[in-house]
């Protein structure tokens, strides 16, 4: 019998990869594939437990297909998650991601999933705001200061330059201070303005991103601003009455978010209050036009797709092993 | 934030993991879990697709919850096939298997599934030998030579010491020649005498094993005799007359074997024609009568449940931590 191996890139070789690649090209192009139909999500696997603290625990496996050249790729996100996870120090989520050998199925590369899917997330907020934001800004605001803050600070600034400064808001003031500090290091030329309110950081800059862990809205219509572009990344963070106001909204997969009323907009969608919003994917194959804020503020509401898992991980172990990437362990 | 770590079995150290263990006891264990309702197994993921020479593939995720101990236990069992990786001198199937941490729910063990999941198959062999084989045997036949007839000869032979001669039969002469000459230095006490037809096998022992890849029934009642076990293992070999003539018939599971009827059994089960047969688990809880081959031959047909694979990689596992075994990989 032949000996096989598989390829394994932790975060910081993840990290290596994606700094060789065009991470917003993958999602844009995977959501226009997803659009027309070219993509393929089957049902998702799932199995949720509590812990011994009576924290709600679960696993999701999600297997997808994307178009890649002339061809199909294959592969899955395997992402878990303890709501007690922070309260450890841990990141809430983690997991792995696979590519799949179209010939032989075999799974061929599996990495670190959580850079991944966070630069995944932070990705099509860029692609979103290159659509649906203001024409130009040069401030950001952020709500909430973890990981998926973090990345999308470094994916923001990249494609737009012209920002530099960012002002941002964590219930905790020292995880906001620590991300302060974490930030000049990484990018000096940003100016990172702490504030001491929710309310003051969603109504300072043009464009809002919410990275938080919130279950309950908080950010009434009010707060928001004529001009301003809301990428409603943690999803529960908006108001109903948000939303209602909205100039416009636009979302990553409608089914996705109307099938989880749990989250504010699926609730609303389910209730027929916010209408159909159109796709971010009707935008960029030109089947929606665009619209940037106006006379009002303009909501993105990304739900979070697998397919655009599975084309990153493809495009980062194309890259892997091209380069030599990770380690390849020895399977059989 | 902490760094993060996960271990990583191959096949060589799964396969040390399993000689520190009792692959049979963990399978006949939750085997009455199972039957009590104290295990949990979810949907399946589930993506097929063509490759590039037309064969079939897929992928398949299977989440599972066993018990263990007081508490409860997680993971995942990855397992991918092509059907046309045989010719291409591969294992048909090949995955990856999971061990997830209850507390924060990351995957903190993987494993090479292919082992793993030979070797649960072969020991829900032994259990079901035990409870409804015949009372004694010395020789056993298998129809088919691959790595599931290797692990069979393994684990029966272990369990059965009296077993000292196994008649083989395989479509291609040379991989049953291959597989002697294999098995004279795994096993030098066992006597392998290779025959030149399926009926031939089907008929020289009390005990019959099919570990084919069979899509097409062939062995019909009258190759079997009187006080005859077979363990059905690859589901495809045994025709509808075998199933209408036999004494007894047990499953593993009615409804996984009912669900899917491109499988001889799942065809009958629809057809209502073999009626509703006991599983081998309420055989162990002592819900239902063991039946032992007497007047007539007596049927295993085992479809395989995910449940046995997440209870054996955490078994596994176990070992694999006391024992310091694998390799532990930096993934944060």
């Amino acid at each position: 019998m032949p000996s096989e191996s598989i390829r394994f890139l932790n975060r910081a070789d993840v990290a290596v990869c994606l700094s060789k690649m065009d991470a917003t090209e993958v999602v844009a192009q995977t959501l226009r594939d997803h659009t027309l139909g070219r993509t393929e999500l089957p049902a998702e696997g799932y199995l949720s437990w509590s812990n011994s603290v009576g924290a709600y625990s679960r696993a999701i496996a999600m297997l997808g297909a994307v178009p890649s050249g002339g061809a199909m790729s294959y592969g899955m996100k395997l992402i878990n998650a303890s709501v007690s996870n922070p309260a450890r120090g841990l990141e809430r989520a983690g997991g792995l991601s696979f590519a799949f050998d179209p010939e032989t199925a075999r799974p061929d590369v599996v990495a670190e999933a959580g850079l991944l899917s966070a630069v995944r997330t932070a990705a099509y907020t860029v692609v979103s705001l290159r659509e649906l934001g203001p024409e130009s800004f040069d401030e950001v605001s952020l709500i909430g200061t973890g990981t998926l803050a973090r990345v999308h600070l470094d994916a923001i600034t990249a494609a737009f330059p012209a920002v530099r400064r960012a002002y941002v808001h964590d219930l905790d003031p020292a995880r906001a201070a620590a991300f302060r500090d974490d930030l000049r290091e990484l990018c000096p030329e940003l100016e990172i303005v702490v504030v001491d309110s929710a309310e003051r950081a969603a109504g300072a800059a043009p464009v809002l991103v919410t990275v938080t862990t919130s279950n309950d809205p908080y950010i009434p219509a009010r707060w928001l601003s004529a001009g301003q572009f809301v990428a409603h990344v943690s999803l529960d963070d908006l108001t109903e009455d948000a939303f209602r106001s909205a100039e416009a909204i636009f979302v990553d997969d409608l089914e996705l978010i109307r099938e989880n009323p749990r989250r504010i907009m699926g609730r609303l969608l389910q209730e027929d209050a916010v209408g159909d919003p159109p796709s971010l994917g009707e935008v960029l194959i030109g089947r929606h036009a665009a619209r940037r804020p106006d006379r009002g503020y303009v909501i993105s509401n990304p739900f979070g797709m697998a397919v655009l898992d599975v084309a990153l991980i493809h495009a980062v172990a194309g890259v892997a092993r091209e380069t030599g990437g990770g380690q390849l362990l020895d399977l059989l």
